[in-house]
Parts: C-alpha cells; structure tokens; sequence
C-alpha cells in the first residue's frame, strides 16, 4: 500500500469514507482560492464532523508524513488556506462542524464551532437581539474558525476592534493531535498564560480551531449614515479628529474611498455616486443607544462644510438610502477586478504619517510603473489603506510591491493590516520584518510545532527553507 | 570574589555603583509588597536607565546564577514583583525609565517607557484632550510597565477592556539578553504572530517590558453618576441587562457592592451612604460625546423603581457629588484593611452564574469557616467579583481558598480575574488549572527562557519543583 493510500484509509476509518474527498471534481473547490489565483494538488480534502474527529485526522497524518492545511469557508485574501502542489499536503476543512452550541443574551456570549457561518452566528445573536460586530464582505462564507485565524478586520474595528478583541475562549487541535480546551465565558481572566492570544492571528501554522465563545454587543437603537467628499486628506484627517470628539464612541465607521475608486465604480459597476467628487470620499456611519447621534452627526458636517473640508455630503434619510451609500464603499473591489488585473496591497501607517505615505508611495511607483492608475480606500480611522494597483501587461509585480512595502516600513506601517500574510506576503514579510519578529515567530512556531505539520509554507517558509531563511536573515 | 561580589561589581560596570542597591535600608522598599504580606531577601536591587542597561543586567545575571524579578511600582496584589528569600534573585527596578518618548493626539497614541507612573501618562494624555483609560486604585504608583506585565483591569473595563486592548506595541529585553523592538503605532496589524500578546499579563516570567505604546481614547463630554440600592443580584443583574441596551455603548462602570461592605464602610472607614440599604448597591457610571445621556440614566432607573429592582437611588448633581459617590467605592478596601486581616479571592465567573456561584460559594464557605464575615464587591458588567473573607483567628487560610477555587471552578470561572497569580495564586492555579493551560503554559516558558532566568515562581513553580509539578499534574 502506498502512503497515500495508507493515509486515505486510515482517515476513512475516523471521518467516514465519504468525506475524505479525492476526486479531482470534489477537491477542486477545496484547492483553489476564491479570487483563483492560487491552485493546489492535496493528497485529499477531509471533512471530520467533531473535535475528536479533528485529533485523529491530525494523529493519522502526522503518523504518516502528511502536513495539513486546516480551511474554514476560504474565503481568504493571501491564499493561507490553499495546498501547495506536492500533493503531500491534506486540506483539513472545519465545514462540517457548525453548531452553535450555546447563546447567553445575557451574559452575551456565543459559543459556536469553527465551521459555523459568520453569517448564520450574526443572525443567532440578532434573533435575541445581540450582535457579533465583525463585518466583513465575505460573511456569507466566511467561517468562525477562519476569522480567528486570521484575526479578520472590517468595517467595524474602529468601534469593537478586530475579532481578536471579541474572542473569549478557544478549543484548539494541537500538533501533537491533543486537544487544549479554553472554552470560557468571561470577560476577565488573568490566570496564568492567555494561550489562546497564540492561535488568534496564527492562520493555522500552530493548531486548529475546533470552537470558539465570542463576545457580543447589544444592538443599537439609532444609527447615521453620510457620505461626503473632501478636499483632500488632510482635510479628512481634520474632520476624523472633529468626529472622534463630537461622537466618539459612536463612530463605528469612517472609510475613506479615493476619487478614482468612485471613478471606477461609476465606471464597472454602474452605480453613480450622489454627491460632487472631492479628492478623496468619506462614508461615515455612527450607531448609538442614545439619542442625539443625529444632531452631533450632522453638526459635525456643518462645522466641516464652514472650514472647507467638505466639498459635498449626504445624509442617508432611510435605511435604503443607506444601503445605497455601503454600495459604493462593496463595489471598490468588484469594479477593480472587472477593469482588469491588480496588485493589492493591505497595509497600515499611523493616521499622521498617512499623508507622507501616499507622496511617498506615489513617488516610489513611479520609478517601476510610471503613470500606474492606482484603487486607494480602506479604514482611515485604523489607518488601513488597500493600496491596490491597476496592473498593465508590461509591470513587474515584485518590483511594485517592493517599493510600496519599503515606503510602508519607512513610515512604521505593517504590510499586513487585516488579510494576513498567507501565502502572498511570506517572501515579502521575511525581506521586511524586523529580526526580532523573526526570531520570535520562530521560537513559537519550534516550540509549538516542531514537525512543521501545521500549514507550512504560511506565515513562516516551509520547513525546509524555513531554516535556511532564518539562518540568513538573522 | 564570590559570586555575589562579582554580580554586583558587574551591574555596577553596567548601570553605575550609585544604582546597585545592597544596604537592608536601600532594599527594604523593593523586597516587601505595599500590603507588607510578603517579604524576600533579593541579591540586590539594580535600577539600569535605559533598555540597552536592562540588556546588560540580563547577560550578567545570566553569566553569574542569579535569577531576575522585575519590578515597576510595586503596587502588586499578588506579590509577583516580590524576590524569594534566597538571596539569590536580583530585583529589576524600571523605576529610572520614566520618558514619555511621544504623544500623538490626532493618531491618539502614547510611547512611554516602563517605569512611567500611570497617573502621569494619564495626565500628560489629559493635556492634549485624550485619555489612557486604566482605571485602578494604584495609579499613583503603579508604572505601564507593571499594568502591562499583570494585564490590570480595573474600573472602566466595561467600556475600553483590560490593559491588553489597549496597548499596541511593546519593547521587550529577553531571557537571553536580546532586545525584540516592536513599538508599533498601529491599530491594526496582522503581519505574522502578535508576539506582543504573550508578554501582556506574563508577570515577567517571559521578558522585561522595557517601553511600550499604549492607545488612547477621547475625552468624553458628558457624564453621569449614580449609587443605587436593589432588592437581590437577580435584581442588579436585570438592570445591568436594562443598562446595558439603552445606555449601551456609554455605560463605563457598574460596580457591584454588597449591603455588608457598605456596613464595613460606615463603620470603619467614617463614610455614610446617602441611600436606603438593598442586599446589594450599585455604582453606575455612564460617559459620552452624545447629549441625552443623563435623560437615558434617569430613564434606566425609574424603569428600575417602578418594575421594583431598585430600593433606593441618587444621581449626582454635580463633580463633587460623584465623587463623593466613588469615595464609597473606593474605602471597601481600606475599610476591610482597618477591621482586620482577610483573606482575598479576585474570581470571575459568567454573569449568569453569579448567582449560583455566591450560594454554593456561601455553604461551601459554613463547612470550613462558619460564620465568617464577607467583603463582596467588584465588577458585575465583567463577571468580576472580589470575594473577600473576614479572617478570625481560628480559619484555615488554604481550606478557605481551596473551598472558594472549587466553587469558582465549577461554575466555569477564573481563581485570578485581574490581580495575576504572582507567587500567591501559583499552588492554586496548579490544582485547578486545566492539563492544557499547564502544559501550554510550560511550553513557552521552556520556549522563551529555557533556564528559568525571569521570574522564577511567578505563574509557575520555579524551575525545579516545575518540572515536577507538571509531570506530576499532567
């Protein structure tokens, strides 16, 4: 029997032979990311339904020489859950296990497995009338296990922070195929070791995610919603500072969307935007429990109109009219990628060096794609910009995002804000990152997986040239 | 010379003989807690005045035997900054590293080194308008070193979250004398491992926090406070749910205090509450940029009148009133401190549970130590509740906190909410704490300082007994 066939059987005995798919038709939408940019050969795609389920898989293949790749809805930007093509490598889907197994309005926690739906476990909490506040386009597909993993972003970070900050417990499938089981409820808990900080953001590389508890918020009552346009960043800088005062804990958005962004909506994704163009766009939505949200909203449009910072504005009038100004901000992505190719960025610079940044990257660009047409926007109040390039035939795509990360490094930025490294942004990432980084991300990843069995070739190099890469750059 | 000549000769090459503490006088302050609970006999104390200095004393410590035990403002409740009596530890004082290096009001972040005083990072946070919102009792001494080393919580939790959430990077001396430099300015960042989670509550077991970045928040405009008296928990439960969907994102604390602290208040600490007695009090506070704030708590409240959770109630009317409504909160512990010795249990629970866990608490409580006085008050919004005991001559002290952990224990909560382990909680922790959270928590310890340097016996058992202890547990 060869190892494969030794491997397959042997997960047929824990998970059923049902779902350990092989067939080129049934691993295709396991092996290839959404975007299909990425392709991979795995041994097999296996599909257990619970954690003990999880460990055996984990056992078998450790056993038998397989590295795994765990998947949650994949539905990730960096390709972090995509198999190389060795066909050595089996995708370890969570898609079987989606159980909400406990809702505590409350005490207002969730406890789900990791396969559940972000958007089924939105729609639990808000039948009792509670909310998960991660907002993210792919919530329809995205998975609970993914988002830790990944420690996903969103629209509402600035408000409730990233899925870290609303993780309370985890259950975990270690290396060794044990199982370590943090499935608390609370708020506060300072005893020993936060082990599960390790895995949230870990994208795989040091255990699977078997179930999660996630902290929830109440809904509230009132909420506004504008679109305006500026007359520069600075501007939008200003009016960001005067919004933070004026509504503070209120502002659960402020995204900034750049004048060529609407350009190409209007463009690819016929939609038109209602108000007059600015150098850069702003939607900001507020949400509160108290009333008063829309008086200080709108008094802070004024005082911005009177400065000058606010070329144009609307105010949404009804939910409709606010789902028509989220269009715009949805449809940045699609109508970049029905223009053509591109190269996306997802960094971070502190707010005050945003400015510099963008005279800075624009410069740097121009020395390897002279007249580059470029798709800016993202979450100024976390000061996250996708700095997506529109690609030409003739551009040298390393060469780009060499000079836009060096420019993000200079103004103390990360090259990673909210889609993580995955596989896309390792080589860039080791060519950036402080030693320290390195060395330390180095230690856990020894430490916690010494066999490399978890996700190798994410976050960190594969095993092999793991050492060797290492070794260099230190 | 001997070892410990040699050490002191060496420390004093590195930070200058002026700052090698050996006198009993010069060390007494640094080897005894604030509560004068515990007391150790360190080498000697030494103060470096800068992070290549701290780096220094960790190579000699290291090259010579001698174990470290890092120290900010000592205000600890777990004596975790406290030396053993051997002799043998050298305790870090970061009491020289006070800068703080950068404000920046608009990006609304502050860099600072380790031993600045909290209080003073709030007030220069203040004078641009902005807030670090840490709210403890100790701010006066306590350094951001040491609020990051045991990930303090305190009174505003609620509203902004432990230490944790709010610090966005750190710089760290390691157990082998590297510095890991990550004092990033981001909100957000998800470029390979998070490493600055886990030094955040390590108590120094894992490195020495030298500086670090801590997120700021606006100042809020509005504000209201309240002291309340409620008929039963189930009742103070209720209006925190109440409180919590229509003050929402405003609500900043809901503190929980029993009618029996409020007694011991009145008795030993001169203070009178200006209410009718419940079984419990409340201290709601409420803080926003929004108007309609005060019109919302007046709303939650007689609402709480009329279903018949509140006994009584006041609202403060001016600054000085809520002050003087805090002052009640903050003599509990005074007021139990002057009526005698106690003995402390910082436990969290789910919020759901708070109610079974205090009766299981209380008859499990009658079969060690019946009768016993206690001084119940905390965090209800956090599960969070000291469950103090009014010690009598007679009580064993380990039946007690055994008693009390169990009951914890089953009801899916925390021995340690915000005060850390440090070396009092340690035998505890080992008998309750879950196989995994051990055996995680020995694997990076091992990971990251592999001869047990930094704090030995904080969190876990020094190195020798360590070992033991966990092949004996697990």
């Amino acid at each position: 029997m060869t190892d494969r066939s030794q491997l397959l059987s042997a997960l047929a005995d824990v998970v059923g032979g049902r779902y350990v798919l092989t067939s080129n038709e049934d691993v295709a939408p396991y092996a290839t990311d959404w975007k299909r940019s990425s392709t991979g050969v795995p041994a097999c795609v296996v599909r257990p339904a619970s954690t003990s389920e999880v460990a055996g898989v984990v056992r078998h293949c450790r056993e038998l020489g397989f590295t795994i790749v765990p998947q949650g809805g994949n539905s990730g930007l960096a390709a972090g859950a995509i198999p190389d093509s060795s066909a050595g490598q089996v995708v370890l889907s969570l898609n079987r296990m989606r159980a909400i197994r406990s809702l505590d309005p409350v005490g207002m926690t969730i406890e789900v497995e990791a396969g559940a739906i972000l958007q089924t476990v939105r729609e639990n909490a808000s039948e009792v009338g509670r909310m998960l506040p991660i907002a993210i386009a792919a919530e329809g597909s995205a998975t609970i296990g993914g988002v830790i993993a990944t420690n996903a972003g969103g629209l509402n970070v600035l408000r409730y922070g990233m899925t870290r900050d609303l993780t309370l417990g985890l259950e975990v499938v270690l290396a060794d195929g044990s199982v370590a089981s943090g499935l608390r409820h609370l708020r506060k808990d300072n005893a020993g070791y936060d082990w599960k900080q390790w895995f949230i953001g870990s994208e795989g590389t040091l255990g699977i995610v078997t179930a999660a508890v996630m902290r929830l918020v109440t809904v509230p009552r009132h909420s506004v919603t504008t679109l305006l346009s500026v007359t520069n960043l600075d501007a939008a800088i200003s009016l960001f500072e005067l919004t933070q005062q004026d509504i503070g804990e209120a502002l659960s958005a402020f995204e900034l969307i750049s004048a060529q962004s609407i350009d190409l909506i209007e463009r690819y994704a016929q939609l038109k935007s209602p108000i007059a163009a600015g150098e850069w766009f702003i939607l900001l939505e507020a949400t509160s429990s108290l009333s008063g949200l829309r008086d200080a909203a709108e008094a802070v449009l004024a005082a911005g109109f009177e400065i000058g910072w606010v070329v144009d504005g609307v105010v949404a009038e009804s939910d409709m009219q606010a789902r028509q100004i989220w269009a715009l901000r949805e449809h940045v992505t699609e109508a970049e990628a029905r223009r053509g190719s591109s190269l996306k960025h997802d960094i971070s610079v502190p707010l005050t060096r945003m400015g510099a940044f963008l005279a800075d990257a624009e410069a740097a660009l121009e020395t390897v794609a002279p007249g580059a047409g470029l798709n800016l926007f993202g979450h100024l109040g976390d000061g996250n910009l996708h700095y997506n390039v529109l690609l030409e035939p003739d551009h040298d795509q390393q060469a780009i995002n060499r000079v836009v990360h060096d420019v993000v490094v200079k103004h103390g930025g990360s090259i990673s804000a909210e889609h993580g490294l995955g596989q896309y942004r390792v080589d860039e990432w080791l060519r950036v990152a402080p030693d320290a980084d390195l060395r330390l991300a180095s230690t856990l990843k020894t430490a916690l997986d010494p066999d490399g069995l978890l996700n190798p070739g994410k976050i960190l190099p594969s095993k092999l040239s793991h050492s060797k890469a290492i070794g260099e750059t230190i």
